[in-house]
């Protein structure tokens, strides 16, 4: 019984040799941090329409809905808000999850019938990954963003039913998906196509509907859409958007949807007054995307690998894990809070560290925090062969 | 590919053909129906002290915890939070989830290796059973409440690692598991307990610390807690709480901790308010122990197969389920909101009303409400053979 115990211990210090232990490290409100680890892209989770809105249906509503969706926990707030991200995403209907991790596990399930192949990318997230799992079906995995590979599996495959699963701005490295390639691979074949859309949606595409819109996809009757509410909409949920058939099959059958609770009125509201600010957010999109720009000016210029952000999440490749969480903890020491990604919750083996733009971040600490960024990378690769040590700062890199 | 969207249509007329249709109906803020159908049982979710405290988190962090817990998601809220329901439970450490749901997820996979087995009982909630599921290891389902059979099947695993896995108080019928009898089968095997303390937290035990505080099994060694937030302290989340060691397995490798934004601090501060509150609640737990004895003579009485509740759920049998969506829909009409479970989110195949007893619902309103449904079970067994009609009000039912 005991052992149980010191067997957790054992693998704790294995991950610790490895350099991947994990902490916990509490933030105060309002901490003086520059942010580059957040996903509020818009910088909407603090905006004071969002949280008054927020703040009226908690008068209104009491703090927790109560009961799951079909009990007592749909409110006229969950409507609304359902109705206006069908809208603005372009589909039938969108239905509301406790949580973007909920909403994946049901699309997926949902997707699915005893002999459906699923085709999931390499870099799929978790909840996607998981997804696939508890569905309990045949899943190949494809390399990323790999369309002849999908081609390729749906090929092998015929007369199966089968769904290509995908993210459309991936989580680590920021990169976009071949959106209508696969669509197109997936029609051929008379495959569905699930789009992961958390980290696009607001952010790309026509008044920020995200990759699916961007993609000219939207509302097709062979794709649905997931998404988070927590990212650049500043809240917390998630939300499956598709055909109205399929939104009540979930309804009715979605077991991540039945026997959860609905989630609160208060976040719900602010997360829709979040849409509206999102969706006629244009300027706050431009700001993005020039922040894109210099970002890899400044960091690429300092010789440090950095992906092009099609987005707003940006990769900067790390020598090793424990130089990642020594990079990333330098910039937290002077202020500047970064992601720190390493196995295992990287799609391969590669450490990095994972920078997020936000709109809501003020645009000359924002230029202050890439500096930290390339002076800690000088400081922690000394301390791990490697990583090449960034070059001074060039003259147009900030 | 138009084809998937046919077969989910014939699909949900056979669930209508069923009865089995399931339709969401918003409700507004403050609506005039008497609730015995949501879950907040000591009527906290619509609190002053809690919509403050969740207002001040509100105006201090904003909506969203803009990250993951690793992340940027951690704040003071969720730290402070973590430690009261430590304390309140009496474990060392304690792990808050954005959800019941995916913190079921998360103690279920972190207690498995490999050869694991896993002994469910037959009625554990859809995150158990998924929790099991996604595990990917064996599972046995035992009885309901068998603790015989639970100790057969650790008997024929001897040498194996296993862990019962449990409700405290059960989601459909609101009866108690025979805890400290499965504890003790349970540690004879050298088995670790896992009980889903959801529909207890802060209904029974002391000072509300729920089923395994009650059964005495606070902070044993070989026994890990999870609950919901959502319930008794009114607002959403949940938890996972046990030995330090294993939360901080949890930390480090729960996929659903991990990849999953934190629950929104103003969520979290009022769960913690209402923690305070459900602590100190001894008034409101007697009030829903009188209210417990009022459905049972008062329903009883009316000839109705009503459980005997040992917590805040109470179960009383329909004659299938067409008869009790009819019985759910005419108290709804009279303005009562009961819950109406049918298969397949029933663990047998009845059909049943779920009452809900709370605090929060005025005593008179929640008597003229039990008349209602002894009224409407009149009315609906008309429509559908084998249900007794109740016999007219007896004088001391109410
Ligand atoms: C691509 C992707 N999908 C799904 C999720 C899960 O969403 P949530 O945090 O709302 O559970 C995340 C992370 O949060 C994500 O990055
Ligand atoms: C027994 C039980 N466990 C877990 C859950 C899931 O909790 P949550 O609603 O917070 O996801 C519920 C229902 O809500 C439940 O009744």
């Amino acid at each position: 019984m005991a052992d149980w115990l010191a067997a957790l211990d054992r693998r704790a210090e294995l991950r610790a040799k490895a350099g991947l232990t994990r902490t916990l490290r509490p933030r105060a409100a309002g901490d003086a941090v520059v942010d580059l680890a957040g996903n509020d892209y818009l910088g909407l989770a603090t905006h004071p329409e969002v949280t008054a809105a927020a703040g009226r249906a908690l008068s209104a509503y009491g703090l927790g809905a109560t009961g799951s969706r079909l009990v007592r926990g749909s409110t006229d707030a969950h409507h609304a808000l359902e109705d206006d991200l069908a809208r603005w995403l372009g589909v039938d209907r969108a239905l509301v999850f406790s949580s973007g991790y909920l909403a994946n596990l049901a699309a997926v399930r949902g997707l699915v019938q005893p002999r459906t192949l699923l085709v999931s990318d390499a870099h799929n997230h978790a909840s996607l990954i998981d997804g696939c799992r508890i569905s309990g079906v045949e899943t190949i995995v494809t390399p990323h963003a790999d369309v002849d590979a999908v081609a390729a599996a749906l090929a092998a495959a015929p007369g199966r039913p089968a769904v290509v699963v995908t993210e459309s701005v991936f989580s680590v490295d920021g990169d976009l998906a071949p959106l209508a390639a696969l669509h197109a691979v997936a029609r051929r074949h008379g495959a569905l196509l699930l789009v992961d859309d958390a980290h696009a949606l607001g952010v790309t595409g026509p008044a920020g509907a995200g990759g699916v819109a961007a993609a000219g996809l939207a509302g097709e009757p062979d794709v649905v859409v997931t998404a988070t509410l927590s990212k650049a909409l500043g809240g917390a949920g998630g939300v499956v958007a598709g055909p109205a058939e399929f939104v009540r099959h979930l309804v009715e059958t979605g077991r991540t949807f039945i026997f959860d609770t609905a989630p609160p009125p208060a976040v719900v509201a602010g997360v829709r007054a979040a849409l509206r600010l999102a969706r006629s957010g244009d300027d706050l999109r431009a700001e993005l995307a020039e922040r894109a720009a210099l970002v890899v000016r400044r960091l690429g210029g300092a010789g440090l690998e950095v992906s092009a952000p099609d987005a707003a999440v940006v990769s900067v490749t790390a020598p090793g894990p424990e130089a990642a969480t020594a990079w990333a903890a330098d910039c937290r020491d002077r202020g500047v809070a970064v992601g720190c990604f390493r196995p295992p919750s990287t799609p391969d083996s590669r450490s990095r560290l994972r920078l997020t733009l936000s709109a809501g971040v003020d645009r000359a600490d924002f230029e202050r925090a890439l500096d930290v960024i390339v002076d800690c990378a000088a400081v922690s690769a000394r301390s791990e062969p490697g990583l090449r040590a960034p070059q001074s700062r060039t003259e147009d890199g900030s």
